[in-house]
């Protein structure tokens, strides 16, 4: 088995793969720059207090090294405290959890010869509260999490990576860091930057037009709650997608806002050009909405469901994950139910429906109980 | 009681206030140019067929005469059909349900002299779905509808439209056109766009880019899903407001690229006005999402929460509406739960804090059964 995982940096992410961790019985050792933020994750349940950033190297005792080390700090931090983890510990494999992977590995490459250990992460598990206190245990159950190995990275390095994500119920992707980036850009920061544009307007509303705020805007703007900070820090680390990305945005904004000067200045006209350009617009974003895949998206595919028992036990969820990797299907979406007191929980596979017969035969084959 | 209510137009919110007024048995006359449409409005149970747009006036017999007429017809044409419906049936009462409501009353007033009985509305209770198959009795249940009465209307014609509205749960709001479609142009139609352009960028994801969609880009695009004809017509409809909103969004959406643009260029400088600039914006985004209120947005008050038993008896929700209205007391959020089987229904009414004593109070006066 894994372990001991160091994690470094107790905020909601640290702080959840803690809690993940130590209910699979895997010894944790945290550490944070902040004292009250690790002695709240240790209090939580998320793992033990093992030396500061004080705290000479190798001042642990030779059983306790990690075997794997998670830097879970900021994007502007993170390649550096990648480095040092590299250094201290010269036996263990280094992986971060941060929200881009090109900039943190090009740090690491300039202050480490040791990057061959060292396997880029980013889990896509967010939430809009941060910290310690807003962890869970299933934040990544079921969840994309991302691996960029550059290509000179040790292959044992990224097994033992992998096994650590999935043990806690994750579904890796393997990208290169600049494709991760690109992608980002368009599914997480863009969303984030145009939910705090339109939050963002909401600052001069009436209480009277603010009662007649309905379900849209608040989904819009929900994760315009997130940390200035981190946003900051992410934004600025992937500006080269990100100014790319805002451009093609602006580039639409322009034609619906010259759309609505001409329907303005001209109300008593048809103005069928500038209707066109608005539905093709709406319409445009009927089509991309569509692409998110999922049960919670309009995707068109209606996806195939697999309910398999699984055993309450450590590991148990990790090792179906496995199975179903090795039946060569991909999973869509995963849903984990447990039952109060029953010693099962229900793990709901959505796949492609082409894939139903295939993951049920297989699964049954290696001794799962399944149905659909 | 209200009632006979005519509903021009059954796509879903015309079929909604159908179903919702047959269960508290209002008769209800259905009407809708598309034979198909007003048919499966009629099979869904939402009221009964009558006249069609090309039967003569006064075609139906003078006890069938509607009280009130309810125009849900698409914001291009709600103007000339509400001057058509306040000309067919001068003893009704004329209200619509149209997202924008300037546009309309000066097409009313152009059309019609008898606009002192017209009343317009605007319940703000939308799905992305559209049409009679998405309707659902419970649509106003707890929502805002705006009436926005011109200064020269009938009061005993507001009287009857608020009584119509109340009885289907939902609650009244009273502005000016003016204002109303100010309010909506921010906290409605442009998270619309927003949501839009967002979309719009998913188009050109591969799969795998696609694959790490999550909650965040889920919940900005949900509404991307909506009907682009329906929004073409409420933007065209909006124009001067929409525009002066996008502008808006615009400029901050400029600093954000210029900022990015600063990132790229010089990657290994501080930038810190760059880094200001965009943590501003992710701040004032944390801002403006706290003015969303009730329970679904992250607004600092607490609100208090008022549990009062209701009957499961036609008008009894409308009552309870009408006494904490007499009380003097603002709805923040209203849920409500019915048991199978049982004759009652608990109403949870949301308050601020300081009025959660003076409601319990008034409303046990008046013989609730309340508690919190």
């Amino acid at each position: 088995m894994i372990g001991p995982v160091r994690i470094v940096g107790t905020g909601l992410i640290g702080t959840s793969l803690g809690l993940a961790l130590r209910a699979l019985g895997v010894p944790v050792q945290l550490s944070d720059p902040q004292p009250a933020a690790v002695a709240l994750a240790q209090a939580l349940g998320a793992g033990q207090i093992v030396g500061t950033p004080e705290v000479a190297e190798g001042a642990e005792g030779r059983s306790e090294s990690p075997t794997i080390v998670v830097v879970a700090a900021p994007p502007d931090v993170v390649g550096a405290v990648v480095a040092q983890e590299l250094a201290r510990w010269p036996l263990a494999v280094v992986t971060d959890v941060a929200s881009v992977k090109s900039a943190p590995l090009r740090q690491v490459r300039q202050l480490s010869t040791a990057h061959r250990r060292y396997v880029g992460g980013h889990p896509l598990a967010g939430r809009e509260r941060s910290g310690a206190a807003a962890a869970q245990a299933d934040l990544f159950m079921g969840r994309p999490w991302v691996l960029t190995p550059a290509d000179d990275v040790d292959p044992q390095a990224v097994a033992m990576v992998r096994e650590l994500v999935e043990s806690v119920g994750a579904i890796v992707h393997l990208m290169a860091p600049e494709q991760h980036d690109e992608a980002v850009a368009v599914v997480s920061h863009m969303p984030q930057v145009a939910a705090s544009l339109v939050a963002a307007q909401l600052q001069r509303l009436s209480p009277a037009a603010a009662a007649l705020s309905g379900q849209g805007v608040r989904d819009v703007t929900r994760i315009a709650a997130s940390d200035p900070e981190l946003w900051t820090q992410i934004l600025a680390a992937n500006s080269e997608s990100m100014h790319r990305t805002l451009v093609a945005v602006r580039a639409d904004l322009d034609d619906m806002i010259a759309a609505l000067a001409t329907l303005e200045s001209q109300p008593n006209q048809d103005n069928e050009r500038a209707r066109h350009t608005i539905r093709d617009l709406v319409t445009a974003g009927n089509v991309g909405r569509r692409r998110i895949p999922g049960k919670h998206g309009s995707a068109p595919t209606a996806y195939g469901t697999v309910s398999v028992m699984v055993p309450d036990q450590p590991g148990e969820l990790a090792r179906l994950l496995r199975d179903i990797g090795a039946a060569g299907v991909n999973i869509e979406d995963l849903r984990l139910e447990h039952s109060e007191g029953r010693p099962m929980g229900l793990a709901q596979v959505d796949v492609v429906p082409d894939a139903t017969e295939i993951l049920l035969k297989a699964l049954d084959r290696r001794g799962w109980s399944v149905h659909n």
